[in-house]
């Protein structure tokens, strides 16, 4: 590979106007936007997922939802509504402020106010005890995909909005042990989405008595150091709420040792949000646009025809284009996620091939690869397979920054 | 295939109380829960989906996704709350009073109301002309996953819910040729994820001038006929907007061939709801239960241990539990979705294994079909490829009821 070449991105492409170092929120704010992650909505502090940044948010399900069920853990959908908040008083003492309230259905006043789900907790727990009755049903995993919503203060795009999609998954087991294993392995489950897919290595252990889930008998989480200003983000976290909730809903199965004789279900909550793609963009971002590790970007390699206004003659840049289109269909072929023609450093594309004739004659073609901020020469005749080694070795040396 | 079985499965596992003939309504809505589909909700009109009703929603979020993906279309996510429902007076009208309002933050009252999506549609609409500035960016097409809520009387289940799960696609296009050729090309989808999937056969076609979706050009959709009573269930529905919404909403493109010129956007829009599901129930269930058609069943064949009791001895037990569990792993690594020892026509499993002692000596397997409630025999040394072979024929018959 050739030398650094970053002067060339520096002039060419530099739409977005405040630094990283400068005003490290500001340019976050303004990065999530520009690289048509997010849009911004009518309502302060709700933001459009765009198809940039859903298609990465499906990549992070698409993930978690194998490993779910390997261990059997099973999906279902709860109702937005949350009539019975008061029985988790603990949790929500500080939930309450931020929670959206209903009051109208139509013209019609409702009675009793009904709660906006600000967490899926207590729609769980309510249900929990009824689906399992036995220890025959023992471990008993459920999950939820969602979107939750809390009316904070300083929204954050990604980060910290007030409506979020997220992952909440309960386990239910006999005894203690098997709890806390629970929670341990979904804390591994979630280091390793990290590093294999996000290409970010965490920190991950238990929390303080003060930071742990109110109600719970302890938490632990995984934490993203932002290397760039040291501030730590929770990218996750695994709970062991031990027997507490369990006696508050009355969630207990018959001991079959001891029949008549009720054992409470010990519990763990385990969740994962889209604040991790928030975290992914703080972490890779530079003052270009996006870094994306190639595992997750929805495109992996952006082909840019050059040369066009050079072409000596309309046949010239009709093989040209034929060239490339040929190229970019024999990429797709070999399972790699290609597109023609968008010029996104933005973005965060991994790769971006330029190709002109003289690329065509002479079997070598250009390329830009946008974490290393470098260009580089491959073979055109053995391209999917070099590129295929190239993105490897990006996403590995994104991990080891 | 030996002969009708049929009152073996009437004395033994009939835990519905209500006919399907005589009480239709009734008996679905007793089926729904007995089955495992979904669980009543403390508020009226909501349910839970539980992991059987929420599997089969993702094999349809699956096949969806792979047409949509074939075609362009984006998944994105936007938010739960509409600010602006007012621009769309003439589509609102009837569902205003529908609609869930919202007006406190915790304890402080919000300015002006907020809806809660009935649809996305205002939502759309209020964006799509930002993102669709020139010709080079159409067609578009853009596709949202989600979760709607209407406060309706007389709620039925999967069918008619207050908070419902839904796909709603829209596209844009330069001109009017395409947007109808649109409209058509997903209605055809619709059409065959019905008799792909669900094994059942539509109906399909333009709706009536009063039918139509209000301020549209004209509605199609896929309409289900009830064998049972006749009853008719719009299972999907595909819809030409023309340009009347994007004139209200300034969705417009510069006409490259002259320039200044505001040219707006033609626009379709379609959707797929929960709703399948429930149409899928009353197509095929009896007063036994569910009949789930082999490549949407969650569970396609269950292997059930006959003859534990009558086993000579803990050796004999030991061993037909230990080859059960062979089949079992065999049949799961031949693709085959299979689970061990849950007896449960209720839920819809196309085939029901039964293994006792005698099989492993005779090598032949019997097996209940729950669509033809017939029993059969198999070989068991071939056991998966003829399974494969069964299901299909299954899928088929069942589409040809």
């Amino acid at each position: 590979m050739s030398a650094r070449f970053g002067a060339r991105l520096l002039n060419e492409n530099l739409s977005l106007n405040v630094s990283k170092n400068v005003d490290f929120l500001g340019w976050y704010k303004q990065l999530v936007t520009k690289s048509e992650l997010i849009d911004d909505y009518n309502l302060p502090g709700f933001y459009i997922l765009r198809p940039w940044a859903f298609s990465i948010w499906e990549s992070v399900q698409k993930y978690m939802g194998e490993r779910f069920q390997e261990i059997g853990v099973k999906n279902i959908s709860l109702p937005l509504f949350a009539p019975f908040m008061d029985k988790l008083e603990e949790r929500y003492e500080d939930l309450f402020l931020n929670t959206y309230f209903l009051t109208h259905a139509g013209k019609d006043p409702i009675k009793h106010s009904i709660a906006i789900r600000p967490t899926s907790e207590s729609l769980v727990y309510s249900d929990f005890g009824r689906w399992c009755k036995s220890w025959r049903d023992l471990p008993f995993r459920i999950n939820h995909w969602s979107n939750a919503l809390r009316c904070i203060e300083n929204p954050i795009p990604l980060i910290y909005s007030r409506e979020f999609l997220l992952q909440e998954g309960y386990s239910g087991f006999a005894n203690r042990e098997e709890s806390i294993d629970e929670v341990y392995k979904m804390l591994d489950i979630y280091n390793n989405i990290y590093s294999d897919l996000f290409a970010i290595p965490v920190l991950k252990g238990r929390r303080s008595e003060k930071g742990k889930l109110k109600g719970s008998d302890f938490s632990t989480s995984i934490q993203i150091i932002e290397p760039n200003n040291g501030i730590g983000i929770q990218a996750a976290s695994s709970t062991h709420l031990g027997q507490n909730f369990s006696k508050k809903f009355s969630i207990y199965f018959d001991n079959p040792k001891n029949p008549g004789e009720k054992e409470y279900i010990w519990l763990t909550r385990y969740t994962l949000s889209i604040r991790s793609i928030g975290a992914l963009v703080m972490t890779f971002g530079d003052d270009f646009g996006l870094i994306l590790p190639p595992k997750l970007a929805p495109i992996q390699v952006v082909i840019i025809p050059v040369g066009l206004d050079n072409c000596r003659n309309e046949k010239d840049k009709f093989n040209l284009i034929k060239n490339i289109k040929l190229i970019n269909e024999k990429l797709k072929e070999s399972g790699l996620r290609a597109e023609m023609d968008i010029r996104k450093e933005l973005k965060g594309v991994p790769i971006q091939l330029e190709i002109g004739l003289e690329n065509l004659i002479s079997r070598q073609i250009s390329l830009n690869v946008r974490f290393y901020n470098e260009k580089c020469i491959l073979c055109l005749d053995n391209l999917a397979s070099e590129l295929k080694v190239l993105l490897k070795k990006i996403q590995s040396d994104m991990l080891k920054m």
